[in-house]
């Protein structure tokens, strides 16, 4: 079974470690010694319910989330964020400011202006969202209620390197691409949000840190679904959640505090991208990375070849070799490898030796 | 394997049939060939895509849904619904109309309330939502923008046996606890919205089965994760969806199917039904059903003991006979037996016999 196993580079959902998937497939029809499946289980139920603390705590632990946050697990993905943040936190007469580096960041900015009104603090759209904005410009709204960075952008392949300073109001960000993929001031923050199904685990699970302070602020005549506090609360039990990948993404955080925690899983990260980038910077006129150098980022390594028959050509022999996902993104077009904690360093040695060999077969 | 499962009386997430989770289980590290786990399929893969289309037409055959209506399958369980149908369908200006008869359906009208004007137009609350109303007890407000109704009330163990006629205007109906568990006018609904985790398969997913008619009023200025013309013309692939509930509810059609289908569910379900309330109608003055008798659910069966002290011993010698979920919602207390298309007729046979057993011992 192990030696079928693609190499796989898809955006997300994404490659699970495989001892993890080799866990969940032994305990599939019996979970904890239940006689049930973790597909049956009761979300009320002890096992369930100490599987989520046991998830909170696991996540506090391996971020350094400090006192004063909480771990939440909501439904909707990154997207469905970009409605509840502006609706908890956007009221009448204030302003978000928005810096806009990739389509979903535009997308979290167009939402918000449904709810109420945004300011653009910087974008970076003209270039083809080629770079990160530097902190000096940055051009916030007189007193914003937020700002919003998305920290990686999956599509064209960048990521912030710094955390932008706010003038006195909290720092939102979506980190559905880099969550626990290196470690992180999350006292910086008011809120994180992000999908599950890039780092963490499977697909329909978003987690979200958010700080006491900004749980005090969500406002009255909100549905119950669509409250921060609420679930807060319930500990994210205020309706049924999504137990498999609840379940699913317990065991990935285990296997990150086994792989030595977020400044291990950076390193491995750096090394893992390194290889990447060192063979783009190698031959910069066959392969051309879309990212500025500082603005690359450790997750998703976006390239173009000299033409689109090329880059055909390289998905297909890649695919003989067992690599898949690598795909662009339509926007962007050609190449991009994602390479999250879960990719091996062996599937990044693999594809820089293939880039080598192609290049030196079509350079 | 088979020997140690429970008989998975959960109210939800609750049983799934056995060759699903073994068919899952036998796939998780290799799905259709590919060499990648579901969990780390694309939602934009061709395999992936097709099996959404699958899904969506394995539903319209299986409930005989009619042209004019499309089936979307969404993130945040029936409680986010609770907020988007009013979001959608409930303008300024205009009331929705609420018939409340249980604990869920009281939700959807408190929340309905956070977006508009709200007018009640029947709740068995008073009698402890024993049954349903009649036609003739509903007094709707004079041109509802909706009407929504609850159609099996899980926790008190009530459902309805009529389609109610509204004045001219669409019927909204949670079905969370009995979709697919009996034919249905499909085309007598506007909106159908039902959490997976009961009849479908596991939780994280929710369909919505809405016509042609209500997509075409959705409003602007929703965000976008709110609007369901967004999902309809992604064919539920605006963002990432949850592609292990989707897998695994293409899984549960497919076994559904194979059983017959609708007509064949809904014999089984009658005599899985039959079983435990002619236990309850034998023994009337220990089997307390909570029920009337016109409004039974079949899908929950609610009753109450002469006393907490053997309600709690039912359950713990029922526990040793390896049975599991029987325990009472905490606001009716007592036992429920939730016994959704997936629990098969030998668990229903086994419980019988317990009661008879525990009756001539106790009663």
């Amino acid at each position: 079974m192990t030696a079928e196993r693609a190499i796989n580079f898809n955006p997300g959902p994404a490659a699970l470690p495989l001892p993890v998937l080799e866990q969940a497939r032994e305990e599939l029809l019996n979970f904890k010694g239940t006689g049930l499946s973790i597909l049956e289980t009761s979300h009320r139920s002890k096992a369930f319910e100490s599987l989520m603390l046991e998830t909170e705590n696991l996540m506090k632990d391996l971020m350094g989330i400090p006192d004063g946050y909480r771990v939440l697990f909501l439904q909707g993905g990154a997207s469905l964020q970009f409605a509840q943040v502006p609706m908890n936190f956007l009221p009448a007469g204030k302003t978000a400011d928005y810096i806009v580096t990739g389509g979903f960041a535009e997308k979290a900015c167009k939402d918000a202006m449904q709810v109420g009104r945004v300011h653009l603090a910087a974008t970076t759209k003209d270039g083809g969202h080629r770079r990160i904005p530097r902190q000096e410009e940055l051009r916030f709204s007189p007193s914003p209620a937020y700002v919003h960075i998305t920290t990686n952008n999956t599509i064209v392949g960048t990521q912030w390197h710094y955390i932008p300073a706010t003038p006195g109001c909290p720092l939102v960000a979506d980190m559905s691409s880099d969550i626990l993929s290196r470690p992180l001031d999350v006292a910086a923050f008011g809120l994180i949000y992000a999908g599950a199904q890039k780092n963490m685990g499977p697909s329909g699970v978003t987690a979200v840190i958010i700080s006491e302070e900004m749980l005090a602020r969500v406002p009255q005549g909100l549905p119950s679904m669509l409250r921060y506090d609420l679930q807060a609360k319930n500990n994210s039990l205020y309706n049924t959640p999504p137990t498999f990948g609840l379940y699913t993404i317990n065991l990935v955080l285990k296997w990150m505090a086994d792989q030595g925690g977020l400044i291990a899983l950076e390193e491995l990260n750096g090394r893992k991208a390194g290889r990447l980038y060192r063979v783009l910077d190698r031959y910069p006129d066959f392969y051309r990375g879309h990212a500025e150098e500082d603005s690359r980022s450790l997750m998703n390594i976006t390239f173009r070849l000299p033409s689109e028959e090329l880059e055909a050509l390289f998905l297909a022999e890649a695919g003989k070799e067992n690599m898949t996902g690598l795909k662009g993104h339509r926007s962007v077009g050609g190449i991009r490898a994602s390479i999250y904690n879960a990719m091996p360093e062996e599937g990044c040695r693999a594809l820089a030796a293939f880039m080598e060999g192609f290049y030196r077969k079509k350079g």
